[in-house]
């Protein structure tokens, strides 16, 4: 099957464990088939491999999360970036025409679409197959998938069925409603709109090709600053008729907050952490180097990492997302696609950072205008390039590199190196990458 | 007035904030007369100058102390260091015969001994002088100080005086009682025992020689680890019978464990934290450069150091100290008697430490077996001397010093280093310290 997975949002809702360039999805808060931790993105990626060897993944996401994704699933999986943020039906429109262009799908194929967040067991994909194959059977021009309600929610979207069929025409669609009216609209055999649908890839295609005037992925791509933000219900669920759903009863969680995410932890604790015997239902994950000792602690989440640190009664953090907009600050951590970086100590005229490079990966060939750097290399050994002179270099090295220098360094075993960059205007924006000729 | 300060123990009750090498009374929690924090031993010097500007203080404490106090209070004030851990009779009589030898105390002059951890108002040092002027006028050999007790507590000796008098003779001690007797006690007109007493220097300096043979404090400071651990009390108030107790009224509170710490605090939060409009009876310590937001949380106390965090219902943190001594770890931050050092970073075969060197001071002259080690100067400039070569540095500066070399670095302004750390084998004691010719 063809899946195009919807990989958004910067999550606010789990600081300090996402932040403006992390996303929540990419925290790895799962225990693994393996007994190693992995993210939301490891697992969904890991479930729909499990379901189908053969499904062909693209995910569909900004330029911010293309390293994180390379270092957390490898470069087996396609990668459409989106050069803005717009609505939900831009990004499908150019991932659809990515899949026609660069991947070579048919537009007879069918694809599936999918957000990247929701807490699912493997039958989740299971639905989604079977969504791909109505589509490909062609009995209507989008099958969606309706999730049975467990209570009458406020915060979905519904979907009214013709029928109670395991696959029914749809009759209507109906916004977040108050708990009143979910009670009523679930009397009426309504299931949750959980954005998931698929099509053959020729239909949205066609329907990208009426809203802008384009010709092919390339021309799309350079136009996309001036399509209209615009939602995918808005722009195509809500004008098709010929439109179906297909009933889901399996687990389904949004696990958008962290009094969500607790519930579908499989451990208490993560990471150096003792609670003692009087905690209850308290949830504590801890990225940091140090110890966090819990007493007395009930019904709650703390979170730690270099970003900051969370304490909070688990109802109460629903409500963070005004106060981490003022808290704001710099980003301490990084997930890079040749590994890591680690703010470990700022000062007004220093920074000092933990890189951590992957074997056979490399740093962009690059400059700074305002900067000196410092490089002590602490573990493995590589290659440096300095204005062309290349040279080895192992750990106990040290390697300064002046203003307006262009510098990389080449792994060739895993390599731990603290970079002290030294200036008066230290930015992320003082960079300038060249090509390695 | 002459006063011995006691400053003891480790304080593990505190933790994070208080270690193996940083005592409570060192951590920064009070709001000072300027609006800045000090710590316990700062203000009780601050309230003992206030009260007597002529006061001399001398600290008797351990080694471990002695890089905090002076980087506290400076070089004005005593210190007596007590070569091993002994009890507080033989701290006390070290204290006495270094007050006459070294200081030339005269023996009719009368001195105060107090424990350096309560909490309490400027009228608590008035009272310590009136104990002094009592000892003067000769009417006992010793004077304590009662203080008049709130509750019947279970956690203090009590005196029970012969009279009701401002100063009485003292009728008898008793040990700390259940809350039964301790009712009992105080209808009987008992008094807190807090440990301050007075007696003139030659008092307790003929004590001294009847216990050990000495012949001045050089002799009896390289005696002392032939003394026998035995409390004031046990060794000298229990066998003294011209023996008086003057009464306290005023506020006077011991502030060993978090509860009672957080009672004293004069702000509910110190460093950068932000607490939403649910949080009741909560007190935050962050000494970290990140964020703490705390939502929901009710009576709990919650310090963040580079030691640990700590998370806890504030009746509950009075039990932590056998979770503390599983948790152990390495020291991350000391005070030196030259400015201070946090552990940043740690790896298997690395440390990376932030070195903070207050203008004038300087390292001593040392170097290390077993380990290579590179400074970068990030702000400030100084004077580096390896095996006897001296230069200049400055911010910007990369200084390596391969293992075996001896090495130190003056600060000619507040100077910030990054040192780096690489060995197989680091450890605190891989360090062989040398004089300057």
């Amino acid at each position: 099957m063809n899946i195009i997975l919807l990989s958004g949002g910067s999550g606010k809702r789990l600081w300090p464990l996402s932040n403006d360039i992390r996303s929540k999805q990419f925290t790895k808060l799962f225990k693994g088939e393996n007994g190693e931790h992995e993210s939301m993105v490891q697992r969904v990626y890991r479930q729909i491999k499990t379901v189908d060897a053969d499904a062909k993944v693209t995910i569909a996401t900004s330029k911010t999360q293309v390293s994180a994704i390379r270092n957390q699933l490898g470069d087996d999986v396609s990668i459409c970036v989106e050069p803005f943020r717009r609505d939900t039906f831009p990004a499908i429109a150019l991932a659809a025409v990515y899949l026609q262009d660069v991947q070579g799908v048919g537009l007879d194929e069918s694809v599936a679409v999918c957000p990247v967040d929701p807490f699912v067991e493997n039958t989740y994909y299971d639905a989604v197959k079977q969504l791909g194959e109505l589509a490909d059977a062609g009995t209507a021009n989008l099958t969606l998938m309706g999730i049975e309600p467990t209570y009458p929610s406020e915060k979905y979207g519904y979907i009214i069925p013709e029928t109670a069929d395991n696959v029914s025409k749809v009759k209507e669609f109906k916004e977040k409603p108050d708990e009143e009216k979910a009670k009523d609209y679930i009397s009426k055999g309504a299931l949750w709109n959980a954005g998931v649908f698929a099509f053959k890839l020729g239909y949205l295609v066609d329907i990208a090709h009426k809203m802008i005037d384009f010709d092919g992925y390339q021309d799309l791509f350079e136009k996309y600053d001036t399509m209209t933000k615009i939602s995918f219900d808005y722009a195509v669920v809500e004008k098709e008729s010929s439109i179906q759903v297909m009933r889901y009863a399996g687990d389904w969680k949004d696990v958008g907050t962290w009094n969500m995410m607790t519930e579908v932890m499989s451990e208490n604790t993560i990471g150096k952490v003792k609670l003692d015997d009087t905690c209850e239902n308290t949830h504590v994950i801890n990225e940091l180097d140090l110890h966090v000792l819990c007493m007395g602690c009930k019904d709650m989440v703390i979170a730690v990492s270099n970003d900051g640190i969370l304490v909070a009664d688990k109802e109460q953090s629903s409500y963070m997302k005004p106060y981490v907009e003022e808290i704001g600050g710099i980003v301490k951590f990084a997930e890079k696609s040749w590994g890591s970086y680690t703010v470990i100590d700022v000062q007004p005229e220093s920074y000092t950072i933990k890189v951590n490079l992957k074997p056979g990966h490399q740093m962009k060939y690059h400059s700074h205008q305002y900067r000196d750097e410092v490089w002590t290399i602490v573990a493995g050994r590589g290659r440096v390039v300095i204005d062309g002179a290349s040279r080895r270099v192992k750990a106990g090295d040290v390697v300064t590199l002046p203003a307006e220098s262009k510098h990389t360094i080449i792994a060739e075993t895993e390599l731990h190196i603290i970079e002290v960059q030294l200036g008066q205007d230290i930015t992320v924006e003082d960079k300038v990458v060249y090509s390695m000729e």
